[in-house]
């Protein structure tokens, strides 16, 4: 399939960008507000890429560009910015693509992190909500490490979380999820599940502050 | 140490006090509003030890009487129960005594488990606004299953968040949920971060619902 991921010069979009092109046969591109900046980042991961002998490039371009030409399109960008990312790009989206959401609202006190829900219940609702009719909204990736999904040395050996309310959406975005190394896909229902989902990312981060030799942290659910 | 587990003939309360006993050396006597409804449990869990040819005994008791007895009491009873069950004991409580939380609020809807977030912040909050000064409270125990926690022959395997304001009360309650085998305590910090750990519990139920093969999870972070 074709993937687009918006925001895919940040961090957790560069690891998902990586990982896809490592690992699967999926054609990958990234995309930015500014296609220089996308264009000039692909080349750096298909750099990557090939220094490891992979024999796969990711492409680069502007959010809707890239949104056109992908049946899938991974919405990495921080939680403010999904609905305008959505609006941005919906007229590049055809009946039966997809929209996949990993953003998670945080704030930061003295304590550590907590989960920032937004009004409308949680980043993937807003996802939903700003989505063209006929396009799919699932929930994905949202409790990675960017870091350790951006680095192909360290093994994943985590679980991703899979809500949606369209059943063989979820189960293609499941399947490709589950194309990368060490990622397992679990469903774990329908998009109204989103808020428990989203805030186990500040209790990850948490944990790993609060414990010596634990850092870039997933979860294994068993 | 004494630990007296408030609630102990429900099914959380019963895994505890099951582990507890027979995989540590720690007292533990099981609290019931009515004294004779612990004791007939404690005999049962007595028994099931004996069949295991565990040497331990659970004694039962009312809950203000085994709170004034223990070090430890851990409150492993209904969220809506957690203020009156601490106002109930403190008058048996001394300082230097823990209270130990374990409960997590969670509403149902055709989607699944959700976290119902009381208005004080948090389970763990209401513990700690009732509790008596100079007693600590951690929170502990939220994540775990109670089916598997009960069944001496399921193997655990999983995590537990660990959180309090107080260290010295948080690391003691850390080394006596370690004591349990196939339990690793970790620590997530302070009181403020108890939200999205007693989120998790939910979210853990949605996600054995929707995976064949998948019941009674636990969590690992790494």
């Amino acid at each position: 399939m074709r993937i687009a991921i918006l925001g895919g010069t940040g961090d957790i979009g560069q690891g998902i960008a990586l990982r896809l092109a490592a690992d699967t046969a999926h054609t990958v591109t990234i995309g930015s507000r500014e296609a220089e900046k996308a264009e000039t980042k692909a080349e750096e991961y298909t750099t990557e890429l090939e220094s490891r002998d992979i024999d796969a490039a990711v492409t680069g371009g502007e959010n809707a560009a890239v949104a056109a030409t992908a049946q899938i399109v991974v919405l990495a960008v921080p939680p403010y910015h999904v609905g305008d990312a959505v609006e941005a790009v919906a007229e590049s989206l055809d009946p039966g693509d997809m929209l996949v959401s990993p953003a998670t609202g945080m704030k930061r006190d003295d304590d550590g992190f907590h989960y920032h829900k937004p009004g409308a219940g949680s980043v993937t609702r807003i996802v939903a909500d700003a989505a063209p009719e006929g396009v799919a909204v699932v929930g994905a990736f949202h409790n990675l490490a960017a870091a350790r999904l951006a680095n192909l040395d360290a093994d994943l050996g985590v679980d991703t979380l899979v809500i949606g309310d369209d059943d063989d959406a979820k189960r293609t975005v499941a399947d490709v999820a589950e194309g990368i190394e060490g990622l397992r896909a679990l469903d774990a229902g329908g998009l109204a599940n989103a808020p428990e989902i989203e805030g186990l990312t500040p209790l990850l981060i948490n944990v790993a502050q609060n414990n010596d030799g634990l850092h870039d942290l997933g979860v294994r659910f068993q």
